[in-house]
């Protein structure tokens, strides 16, 4: 357990932490008193129909969900809807290795799946919130993992899914991808096999997992288009040095390896034997498929792979050049686009 | 200078080793007796207008051009044509910084430019072999960037160019991603800033360095496709394994940092003050621009936009779910469009 004050209220609040107790892991142990931290926006209705859940995803925050999709006027829209942001397991705010005392803490942080994940939330919602079904789930990347898995453990739970950027069943080419970023950190001597004493001894290992993520989760297009100018950078290198590494820079290293960890793994073929088509064909969400146009790391097509064995579902990518980091909110007119999307996904009609 | 016995004649040969003097480069410093090594294939023709030249790519050397390119019945057909596969400085077989003796050697080897290495092989094809024109260059990658670079440079001593899954100008984001790879490598322990023992020390860095080029080097659809196993490898695991780290393990690193380093400053602009235009307008060769449709280094379009600045150029892509590496030959379909591309362009009439 070691202090970092990037994780805090005042950098990513407000949050509350919510503690859901005891949580047996599907890798085996268990997280004693599992602290879960809850952003919430607006009011839950009498009917208890209006929830949304928002899972997170690798490095972001329930901040920059808030920040960049969730407003007045929006499709997550806080005056209609009740808007449930959980911070994931091992993201640096809810309990996470860097958090952890020992002898559970750091580099002794046990394994979390993604369905460890859905499995806490669902006990926050029902016995937090007295909740018995969601409006909406809807995350991006990790958090569409986390998507997937709710509506596939629980059907009946989840009224309509969206997904965005991201996939059901991991691809062995983003095993790999995640591999190189862990391993730049990993290799990292200071990080010490994970007993660093703060992320500053990791520092190079950490901008040089940032300049893999520049590399694979922009695309060649933002590049050549010098969109990085609109982030207010007037220089590539700049880019790389100011905003990406800047970026990554201040989180903790065992926080991402164990996200990390958890994302090479999702697979909700697990539900069914390994049967891909057999899992997704549970889902009864009203769901919608939303991979970027130029995301390498979750091309549109594996995506629409998956929509196809969903019942019912709609194929709805997002058109951007900024490619998978364009979850950022990097592009307004990708933005617009997603909303609207959610929007007729919302007045879909459930049972 | 250190021993390595992966650059052997036994392994990449038959070469032979031609000393073409001095070389003096554009980032300052001289070579001493700058040696290429150099396969010849065929017989040069009484009107000496029957030669190819053949550069390499990164980490190649002459024998995977002669192994997958060139035959009997192909477009590179020795019984037509006098084809000329020079070893690129830094290659480890022609002179490198591994086998280049103190002071100069190693990490104190001076660095070199696509245009030193091209001034280097006109040096070698005019005095040692006679020539004053080409039939043809051709190369993939770094080999696609000599063969710009030679176009613009000697524009009447080349009649024909075929820069395969390359660019004339490279970009900021390969920029990027070229440094992540050298960095993989550097920030091995084991590097000790380039002053290692073998390849052995630099294990670590140089597989760290070999997953990096399987995740970008490949595309997404060869990994879903199960590609590897036409490779003979029964899993992802293996391939990255047995394959991927294998091919690396044996190279010299401080050779791999040296092509690097050459390669992020590809840019035949150089010879026109920055215009890009100006120096593909110089180009007077007919030109057929063939990148790899799945290719995510060299994207079909950004070599699209630089095929439009060429006088009398053709787009020619090739259709390959393989991706940049499938310059490795693994895609027997896209050689027969390659070599049918190169067939036609061998048989346009030259001034």
């Amino acid at each position: 357990m070691i202090t970092n004050l990037y994780y805090s209220q005042e950098g990513h609040g407000p949050y509350a932490l919510h503690d859901i107790g005891d949580l047996e892991l599907e890798e085996g142990g268990t997280i004693r008193g599992c602290k879960l931290a809850v952003a919430t926006h607006g009011k839950l209705n009498a009917a208890k129909d209006n929830a949304i859940l928002v899972p997170t995803w690798y490095s972001g925050t329930s901040k920059i969900m808030e920040q960049v999709y969730i407003g007045k006027g929006r499709a997550l829209d806080p005056d209609k809807y009740f808007i449930v942001v959980v911070n994931q397991i091992g993201s640096g705010l809810s309990t996470s290795p860097h958090n952890t005392p020992a002898p559970n803490g750091m580099a002794d942080f046990p394994k979390v799946r993604i369905g460890d994940d859905v499995r806490a939330q669902h006990r926050l919602l029902t016995e937090s919130f007295g909740l018995n079904q969601l409006a909406l789930v809807v995350g991006g990347s990790m958090g569409a993992q986390q998507t997937y898995e709710w509506a596939v453990r629980y059907p009946e739970f989840v009224k309509r899914a969206a997904p965005i950027a991201g996939t059901a069943k991991f691809s062995e080419l983003d095993f790999v991808l995640l591999e190189t970023l862990s391993e730049a950190i990993t290799s990292d001597p200071g990080f010490r096999d994970g007993s660093y004493g703060s992320s500053v001894e990791v520092a190079a290992g950490l901008k040089r997992h940032a300049k893999i993520w520049t590399v694979i989760g922009w695309s060649a297009d933002f590049f050549r288009a010098g969109r990085y100018r609109s982030l207010g950078l007037d220089s590539m290198h700049s880019f790389v040095d100011n905003f990406m590494t800047a970026y990554f820079a201040q989180m903790d290293p065992n926080d991402l390896l164990a996200q990390a960890w958890k994302c090479q793994r999702g697979d909700v073929s697990r539900h069914a034997g390994g049967d891909l088509a057999a899992a997704l064909g549970r889902i009864t969400a009203k769901t919608f498929v939303m991979p970027i146009s130029h995301d390498t790391i979750f091309p549109p097509d594996e995506c629409e792979a998956e929509q196809r064995l969903i019942p019912g579902s709609a194929f709805r990518p997002l058109t951007s050049i900024d490619g998978h980091l364009g979850l950022f909110g990097t592009d307004s007119g990708m933005l617009a686009q997603l909303d609207a999307n959610l929007k007729e996904l919302l007045e879909i009609p459930v049972s």
